[in-house]
């Protein structure tokens, strides 16, 4: 693989969503709650809207924005309607910044800072640049830069969001490999000509869809498949 | 001040444009020139242009196809169009990278380190992304994150860059500080509300203009001026 920058989802991939933010919403009431399903939940809406956006060009290129008026629907639904007396506005905003500090996977700064000496690395997400600067603050994730939906001008899977942050390297797209726990993700870079790691995270693609992946060589259809960061480079090396 | 993040003009400030150009000319033909001369010419081609491009809004705002074009031009003038033989297409090209590769002034690296522990710490250049990477690389400067004209859309000083880069971090602008060795970058951050850091860099602007700049409690226009990234959190402490 002739790759000169690795561009990274970060949602799943770089950063465990699920249980920082259940965590987090654990502690910020005595209710017994499924919070998970919550999270959950919350996760889902941003799927849902980012799509409908990338397609559309209509809503928020903000995700800050996007995730808060998930957040008050859900607080406006049946079956979570009784949080909305616990949480102030002051609460609310402060719960959206959770997805500002998500806690990276136990490869993930390691493995960055080794892929750094060899790679551009860069966000392609589509979260926005602040929330991306903090959780790179907090999770210790050192990006040469960080490319945004907003930044971009659409969410995935626009081919703005690709073709952009390839242009903006001055990269042809074959020079770039795109590194998500998500197939739908990676399918979408290969279609604009990127290259393709599959990293497999035990919460992000469900396990049939996990464990069907496979590389070109396996007669599949991504560049490399890994389990950890740190097995980027050794995987890279072993092919040549 | 209240200043959460400090955006950085690159080109001077952070890095030594003028020496680590002239050095690289020098090294790519044994003609005898005045090579200070031949920087600066270029860079001088670099300012009328991108002014000129950020009110005019005409123009490439890759600024790699900017230095070609000025390259070019200067070849094909009186003062320098014997270097036009001696220089192939692919060494014109390789010239043009230097400016990827520019060295930090002596403070620069250590500074960001030290600064990006208590703030955002981002470019705010006209340089495009993969130059403003390239250099981050070469220079070891730890940015959070890369701000260049053409990712905001046109050049400094059009309005697009500070509000662009103010918006992208979810701050006020007078939450930001514009850090720069050029007085009119900050006249320019200033008329947006952001802050404004003055560093005294030896080859900038010149001696009568950046000994007449002072400090607002001096009576002057700017918040803080220094000679080194690292008496910047010492000034700011002081001041509490």
């Amino acid at each position: 693989m002739q790759v000169k920058a690795l561009l990274f989802d970060v949602f799943g991939t770089v950063v465990d969503w699920r249980s920082t933010v259940s965590r987090a919403l654990a502690e910020s009431s005595d209710a017994s709650e499924d919070w998970i399903a919550f999270a959950q939940e919350w996760r889902a809406g941003y799927m849902t809207r980012t799509v409908q956006t990338a397609e559309s060009g209509q809503g928020t290129l903000s995700v800050d924005v996007m995730h808060r008026e998930i957040l008050d629907e859900m607080l406006s639904s049946s079956r979570w309607s009784h949080l909305w007396k616990i949480w102030d506005e002051d609460k609310r905003a402060q719960l959206n910044l959770v997805w500002h500090k998500l806690d990276g996977w136990p490869d993930s700064s390691e493995g960055l800072y080794e892929l750094k000496k060899r790679f551009i690395i860069a966000t392609l997400s589509n979260g926005n640049v602040r929330l991306l600067v903090d959780m790179a603050k907090h999770a210790d994730l050192p990006w040469d830069t960080v490319f945004s939906g907003e930044l971009l001008g659409s969410y995935k899977p626009n081919p703005k969001t690709y073709l952009g942050a390839a242009h903006h390297l001055s990269l042809p797209p074959s020079e770039c490999a795109m590194v998500a726990a998500h197939i739908k993700d990676l399918r979408a870079a290969a279609g604009h000509g990127m290259r393709t790691i599959y990293v497999r995270r035990p919460t992000e693609d469900s396990p049939d869809v996990r464990d069907a992946v496979k590389t070109k060589e396996e007669g599949g259809e991504v560049d490399l498949v890994v389990d950890s960061f740190l097995d980027i480079i050794p995987a890279i090396d072993g092919r040549k």
